[in-house]
């Protein structure tokens, strides 16, 4: 079970369990970042912008060993260490990011942001701004009125959030999946000050696969009538429709091998057969089902839409102006550590090559590493300790 | 577009469009099998079954010529030929089946028939039994008071089917997916009746991985509140969650290949900007609503949540009493022809081996071969052309 509360958790703090208990836990602080103004890459204005972020280890003087991380999907910005010694579990890349560890805090000053229309909005070290925020202007809830954004506009706020450090280099970004597409497009819209990049389990252009399956990840939301059309707030949330919704993530960035060590075919219940009633399920339903009910409660409906939104429409360096994928590509300059899982069904493994063919194609040192493991997409996230290394080295030279 | 149209389709007989055109069409009839009783696996009783089902080719003296065509989860029984010279598309392995083809019918005397709970309701040239039907007993369809049924069910009416023409020993029994489940059932349950199988993209277990994709495919219809717990008949059904599940049915079944070689990132109007509104999408998202709602038109939800449950708990050789699939398996005699697609995300290559190392356990010939495309799952559907010789032949040994 342990495994699985590991892979379904992608995102929920709480529920991780990587961490290595005891003494030697880094403590971290939640902080949040204002931004009076956001101009979106699509020219709308967005006030009073506030996203959550978490730093470990110190900027040193001239201000250039900052490394930025940032989040998947269903991520934050607790990508490591614990609020307090007593928490169950460390941020998701505690095992990556810390005194000594690939990320080396004693060496890095390492910033993590959450994004804008972050999902996890009932979680209450998250700090986002998005369709569930209060719009100054109404003094209600946006809803859709909130404008849509993409991994550009992600990557703006965060552009600020450096920027308010004095920081003009980055030492590296790194990231993975969403995390992956935020790390491309700041390497395409600032290639100057970008000087290496670690994209995980991310492709340079999320292609019509992967945006039919976001459609898909959308439709148990659309169908719920509590969704309304965005408009619920005050009212009752889309819940049913976004517990399934979050169970399709959480099977498709996952991977068979997963299902058949965790599970088999075990029935939820041993004294209820499947065959003999439509709510007798297997194991691996009822993790599912339960997981994606877990995951909904601290999750907002819109937000999870706009998110979708925001993966399907990413095209690098849209920020800087790119129309196409093609276009920001060739503006990266930043030495690349590309990783990606041959298992993987989200950004399947040829679309993640393409990219780094089309950055080495600028005449840039690209390394890539497969990740292996058995839980597919998310492999990028729960089974990169082999290459902490790599990493490591990576960052150094 | 025309490739799509024939990815989507998959069962909806009328949009398949692989047919060779002109003079040599093969014209079939739709035939009505009437079962005054079934007892079911689980021991429930169905008065008054029908199905329809087509056969081609002529029946020998000797009645040794048989082959049973059992069809896959959105599939009918229409397997080849057309009703009328005009149809615009022929059965959907009409390229492998007819006068001189692959499984030819100069030769063979070919049975195909809808199962039980199909999910065509609304098509008119489709006969079968489920939630959708008139319960004798009250007049009114049963809905979910309709026994569960399983793919050894299915197997059950098509033995009556088969023994109704006076055949005791069928020359093959193929089918592709859930057609390849019922070809193992054939084999397990009446191992000395069945002298040869070609199951097509199926694994002889379902597993935990299909069987929690086949929960997600019913998320969108159990969040629909027309679904009403399946009490919806005479009132407004469910089509809107019907849809969106086929959706997902159409994007897991095909592959990443067919997505980026049919529509690339286009979208689905050139004037509108997936960016600038939600409404505004991707060409692969909206021809995969416009298919899902074309599907859903003519489609039952109850049937399909019916279909779902009867492949989750598929047992090779239930209908002898098998209690796993290792247990079935152990049973089958038949020399096995199994053909399974590489980039398959429904029943995956390994899944698939591993029934072939099974059956070939039982010191029974089993050869294997690989089905290339760009479908995923869909090449045994729509990509078996290559592997035509293969199969004549082994039908010849």
């Amino acid at each position: 079970m342990k495994k699985f509360v590991l892979a379904l958790a992608a995102g929920a703090a709480m529920a991780w369990s990587v961490a290595s208990a005891g003494a030697q836990d880094m403590i971290v602080e939640k902080k949040v970042f204002e931004l009076p103004s956001l101009t979106t890459i699509g020219g709308k204005t967005i006030k009073g912008v506030k996203v959550g972020y978490e730093t470990y280890g110190t900027l040193n003087a001239d201000k250039s060993n900052a490394i930025l991380v940032a989040h998947f999907f269903s991520g934050t910005s607790h990508a490591a260490g614990k609020y307090d010694a007593s928490d169950k579990a460390a941020g998701y890349w505690d095992y990556l990011i810390g005194p000594g560890k690939a990320v080396d805090t004693n060496k890095y000053f390492v910033i993590a942001s959450d994004t804008l229309v972050n999902l996890n909005t009932g979680d209450p070290k998250v700090t986002t701004t998005g369709p569930a925020s209060i719009n100054p202007d109404t003094g209600k809830p946006y809803g859709t009125a909130f404008p849509l954004v993409t991994i550009g506009d992600f990557v703006r706020v965060q552009k600020a959030l450096v920027d308010s450090f004095g920081v003009t280099k980055l030492h590296a970004v790194m990231g993975a999946s969403m995390g992956g597409l935020q790390t491309y497009e700041w390497a395409a819209t600032y290639p100057d000050m970008v000087q290496r990049i670690i994209p995980v389990i991310a492709a340079a252009e999320p292609g019509p696969w992967l945006q039919a399956w976001l459609g898909v990840w959308a439709a148990p939301v659309l169908v719920d009538p509590n969704w309304n059309n965005g408009d619920y707030y005050g009212k009752t949330a889309p819940k049913a429709g976004l517990a399934q919704a979050l169970k399709i993530v959480s099977l498709h960035a996952n991977h068979w091998l997963w299902a058949e060590k965790t599970f088999g075919s075990a029935w939820a219940d041993e004294a209820k057969n499947p065959l003999d009633a439509f709510d007798n399920k297997y194991k691996v339903e009822a993790a599912l089902d339960a997981g994606g009910a877990a995951r909904a409660a601290i999750s907002d409906a819109n937000h999870y839409l706009y998110l979708i939104k925001a993966n399907q429409t990413f095209i690098a360096g849209a920020g800087a102006g790119a129309k196409t994928a093609a276009e920001g590509i060739k503006r990266i300059k930043a030495k690349t550590l590309m990783l990606y899982a041959p298992t993987d069904q989200v950004f399947h493994a040829d679309s993640v090559k393409a990219g780094a063919a089309a950055i080495k194609a600028n005449g840039v040192e690209v390394e890539t590493a497969e990740i292996a493991g058995n839980f597919g997409h998310l492999n990028g996230v729960l089974a990169m300790q082999p290459h902490a290394a790599k990493i490591a080295e990576f960052l150094s030279k």
